[in-house]
């Protein structure tokens, strides 16, 4: 048996750090099954040479011939280009990745405060449905008008998400705790439609119901991010509607080392696509200095959101203990090259 | 000549900071037109009383008999109510209050990160037009959807107050920046639109466009609130549609001592409203320990918008001497109450 990756590095340093992520997980041996990578193409720079950014020999071979696969970072092009459409939104809707799990946890002895939550992000309606039309108006002169699509399917299904995490982080003394965050004070139908599935899912399992194991409460947008800042202690897992999870996570992560260090997975019931948080750092790219943890981090819990708890806790003790050890790239204010990591990594396992 | 002021307390603490307000700018005395207050009702608990959020007195009042207004706070309901709809978010559109303004800086000496950054948040149309529909299919159960709005018309008026604001904090040495905010790698026409006029006007005005004056960057949305948490000291002005001008100014106020401190107004061409930023605060409400001090911020930020820049600037002076004297309210980590802050700072004007 293989573990058939598919590789899409795209843009920037998504170059790099794919590459990265690589090595350790063929470093990782016998504890999974061989892996094999498919390199795939996508991203703004294919684009600008072939005029599609999602090539369909990509999406076709991830849904084919892929177990799972990893994703680098897409550029965007600085103005208005048409027929550009980001290749990663695409592909969470083509494979049903409905949710993205992006988990955000300072290390003792290294971040100044102990942060540790876990944001689901609903991966594929919201906003991002891309549905815009322009026109114009005598009184606005030129409009444009976006829809943000919220449905019952989806919201329970990441509500399911979020309460089948927040139950794996109870502990028998602790019950977890899952903030619901929307802004239904002013949109009513849409964000309290959110609202209302996530917490209606709560009745389907009697573990999340129970109220012992996990606590639910609600916060509007705006005052998370603010909470987010103030008390990070207070939260665990944090369940959003899509464009409101994109920008909690990287509120999340201004307060750990960097967003170089943050991994997510975008998953579905049949396929999980790793992704590291961050862009493309073009001010970076090709020098060889870009942090690969997010990467890392990104191809590990890929494998732990395919049942390999074991290698995917390796993965992330061994960067730990990088980390610890003072092995950083300079987002830590270290001055590691991206090679020194991962060899350093690589060590560990 | 007096200067009739409109005063909205709505909920919760929004009645204990009000009155607050009110005391400064009567302690001010001849150096702004005497003050005429008349109370105007609105808000949640109005509505479950009266069945209208916004009764058309408050609105015609506010239109017919006032220069100016300050509004309190707002309660939602905790769950979706028929016919409730957000007096403020009515009141901005109605007046036509097409920017909210919220500096946030810190406080030498006490906040431990120098910060000195203006919102500035349209306020008429995004999200926040509420065109909301609700509809049922077979694939996905419930829909909502709702509509989010850009025009060319409120982009380039928001786009000019920011220009504005930002040439008026430029240094003869030191050229002040404005940071457009979107998120055009998703939403290519309304924020691509967005961007596209703001951008746009500052060629409106030599002194805009001449480069010296205005550095003009722009950020997406997700990375802004990560960068103004790790370099907040790199944004000055920030020019942002409706909804992220939302969650970026409070994510700004986690930065400063508490969202107790940070005022705003909702302006436009010919009525200024003053409004803190922060809620109803429903958990300290009525105990006599809300923070006043940013509704007095937004009394002073009012006059400042009416042209009376001394008051203003007195009533500035005077609260950043009572917080550096320590008089300062439990979300500051002091003891003190409303009133002896409201003491304190009379004392010095
Ligand atoms: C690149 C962009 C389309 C993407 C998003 O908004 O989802 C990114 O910010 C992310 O969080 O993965
Ligand atoms: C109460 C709510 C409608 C309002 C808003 O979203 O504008 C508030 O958060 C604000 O910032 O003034």
């Amino acid at each position: 048996k293989k573990l058939r990756v598919g590789m899409i590095p795209a843009d920037g340093v998504g170059r790099e750090v794919l590459p990265a992520a690589q090595r350790i997980l063929e470093a990782l041996g016998p504890s999974i099954p061989k892996p094999e990578f498919t390199h795939l193409d996508a991203g703004w720079e294919y684009f600008t040479r072939h005029g599609v950014a999602l090539p369909e020999e990509t999406a076709d071979a991830l849904q084919n011939d892929c177990d799972c696969a990893l994703f680098g970072a897409v550029g965007s092009p600085t103005h208005r280009v048409t027929g550009y459409s980001s290749p990663i939104v695409a592909l969470r809707k083509k494979l049903s990745l409905y949710a993205n799990v992006r988990p955000v946890h300072s290390i003792e002895g290294l971040d100044p405060r102990p942060v540790d939550m876990v944001i689901v992000r609903e991966n594929t309606e919201c906003l991002y449905i891309k549905q815009e039309t322009s026109s114009h108006s005598e009184e606005n002169g030129r409009e444009a008008r976006a829809t943000r699509l919220i449905t019952e399917r989806a919201s329970k299904q990441i509500g399911r998400m979020a309460f089948r995490i927040a139950l794996s982080r109870a502990k028998p003394d602790h019950p977890a705790s899952l903030t619901i965050v929307h802004k239904s004070n002013v949109l009513q139908l849409t964000d309290g439609l959110f609202r209302e599935c996530v917490r209606s899912v709560m009745k389907e399992n009697e573990e999340w119901s129970d109220g012992s194991k996990i606590a639910v409460g609600e916060q509007i947008v705006d005052s998370m991010v603010y909470r987010m800042f103030r008390e990070p202690e207070a939260f665990d897992v944090v369940v959003a509607p899509n464009l409101y999870g994109d920008i909690l996570s990287d509120a999340a992560a201004a307060l750990v080392g960097s967003l170089g260090l943050v991994p997510s997975v975008n998953a579905g019931d049949t396929f999980v696509m790793g992704e590291p948080v961050h862009g493309t750092a073009p001010d970076i790219a090709g020098l060889g200095i870009v942090n690969p943890i997010a990467a890392i981090r990104s191809a590990g819990l890929m494998l732990h959101h395919l049942g390999y708890i074991e290698p995917a806790q390796k993965v992330e003790d061994a960067v730990v203990s990088v980390l610890k050890e003072g092995v950083r790239t300079r987002d830590l204010g270290g001055n590691a090259s991206t090679e020194e990591v991962v060899a350093a990594i690589e060590k560990r396992l």
